[in-house]
């Protein structure tokens, strides 16, 4: 199974490729020319493809088909997840193998850190309401918050952390991050403060920023107790993954007036069921998990998994490795 | 008329307020305690509070009733419009004269250029878009634009319209100016070109940002032809005077697919009437002239005026004098 790909020349190069089913990844063909490559969705699919296979791409964030189907993977030599977040890979059998795993830190950053800023300023210009009251065609004169010194918590100091932090901060907020340890301040944040501290930071947070990854230490994270350490005008924006919020009661906290308001991207079950509560709350802004999905993101990730794939050919190190351990690719800063 | 104050200090103070009649500007004590303050909201109330005022202070920057009065203002020394825009005082009587007239420039600086970046934000993130399927409880993936590297062109680079080119530029987009004269490039604009370049400047813009003061020279400015002349994926977005544009041109060229949107915070009309065409459009978001309106700008306003009250005082030089040749205070850089 740890067999790697340059050590065995003679071997055709068969990759699987694990998608969501939906949609054939654009840009395949690039890898075709080099590889038999394997498509598969689910379980059963995935059983036929993987015996053989030495190199698997996963491009569905949310499958559990390689857990269930990880007996069948009898050459896997190196997975790569074209995602940012590789928490449905982190099941035991993968975790405690030498199989190393790279994802697509990088590719995400710019749009997210986007989108945020762009969720702090309908928050701050009131445009949701400006979209309403268009739709009554409705002229309602209001005076609007501004967001020069405004304080933005980034929970998670990684690669879309930092780049969130770095576009806050170039546009006048106060910006303070929180990892797993304490760190030293820089360019980016003012202060890295020890996931640890969280209650302590949050009161003074005029946003409060979700950029985890989804770990054992950051699932649940924001719970009750946090929504209540937040100020009654603070927003959260959680662009992270879903289960790092516990959804029932971030409800109970909008409802109770604790937070302000919230801009969501992300949810516990996706996609967000029709008759869930958090679609009628006129202080909820709501996506689709698109905020990374930049117009050609299918594209660069493609791009970036052959780049990766020319090096472990080549047996050179790996972009983007995964630490296991924590589950997450440390930034690179 | 032109007996200036300090000149006369025998005399009780008498200040003259326009406002729109709606409410009287919070702050005014601070005046009071300095002058007699007689409040006036249109030509009626206004004839007979002129008489014996030294100074006038508009705060209703729709006002047409000082043209009105214009004679019965027999002791004016001192014009101060708590307003950026001049447009309503720029009439031949007292243009002529030698009154001179400040403005209320950089107080709105700030947040009309965070409206701006928000507007450009939520259409490069679709988020109107996200507000009509989250009314519908629709989980809907989208991709969704960038805005690094695309090139924000901001017409009119006063105060104002140097403030939004330092926050778009800040954020990574390419940032070009145009004023009534062409003027080298510098840390905020990558260069500064002449208001008769117009047409060959707009093909290349994503963003088109009128920032300009309402002058002979830009009233009606954006008309059929300079739609022609924008990108079909471009938006325009004003945070100007409605007569800038010519909004019959606007609707038509929204209806041909001539531009991709708008964000429109001023209108030839004010209040936008009800049954306007534009209140409809899915690819235009309105708001209610308040994009420079944060919480505290009446403050800040009556702030403003009391600091240049005591300099006029003193008989020291006002700040912020608007060129009454130009009909704009010139900005500082």
């Amino acid at each position: 199974m740890s067999q790697p790909g340059p050590d065995a020349p003679s071997q055709p190069l068969r990759i699987t490729v694990l998608t969501d089913g939906d949609t054939r990844p654009p840009g395949l063909e690039r890898i075709e020319a080099e590889a038999d490559v394997v498509l598969a969705h689910d379980e059963a699919s995935l059983r036929k493809a993987l015996p053989g296979s030495q190199v698997l791409l996963v491009t569905d964030f949310r499958t559990a088909a390689l857990e269930a189907a990880w007996d069948a993977a009898d050459s896997l030599a190196w997975i790569h997840a074209a995602s940012a977040g590789v928490d449905q890979l982190m099941f035991d059998a993968l975790v405690e193998s030498d199989i190393p795993v790279t994802n697509a830190q990088g590719i995400f950053d710019r749009n997210i850190a986007e989108y945020v800023l762009g969720m702090i300023l309908a928050f701050a210009k009131d445009t949701k309401q400006n979209v309403r009251y268009q739709q009554d065609r409705r002229w309602v004169h209001r005076d609007t918050e501004t967001i020069e010194h405004k304080q933005a918590l980034v929970v998670g100091a990684g690669s879309i952390g930092r780049r969130i932090g770095t576009l806050c901060r170039a546009v006048g907020m106060d910006v303070v991050g929180v990892a797993r340890r304490e760190k030293p301040g820089d360019e980016t944040f003012s202060a890295i403060h020890a996931q640890s501290d969280l209650d302590t930071l949050l009161p003074a947070a005029d946003y409060v920023i979700i950029a985890a990854p989804l770990t054992d230490d950051t699932q649940g994270l924001f719970d009750a107790g946090r929504f209540k350490a937040m100020s009654p005008h603070a927003r959260l924006i959680n662009i992270g993954r879903g289960p790092i919020v516990v959804t029932d009661d971030l409800v109970a906290a909008l409802d109770a007036g604790e937070i302000a308001g919230a801009a969501l991207d992300v949810f516990e079950t996706e996609p967000l069921p029709a008759d869930h509560a958090l679609w009628g709350y006129d202080n909820v802004l709501i996506s689709a998990h698109m905020a990374g999905d930049f117009v050609g993101w299918r594209d660069a990730l493609i791009e970036q998994f052959a780049a990766n794939l020319a090096r472990w050919q080549r047996g050179e190190t790996l972009f983007n490795p995964v630490s296991k351990r924590f589950g997450y690719a440390p930034s690179s800063q």
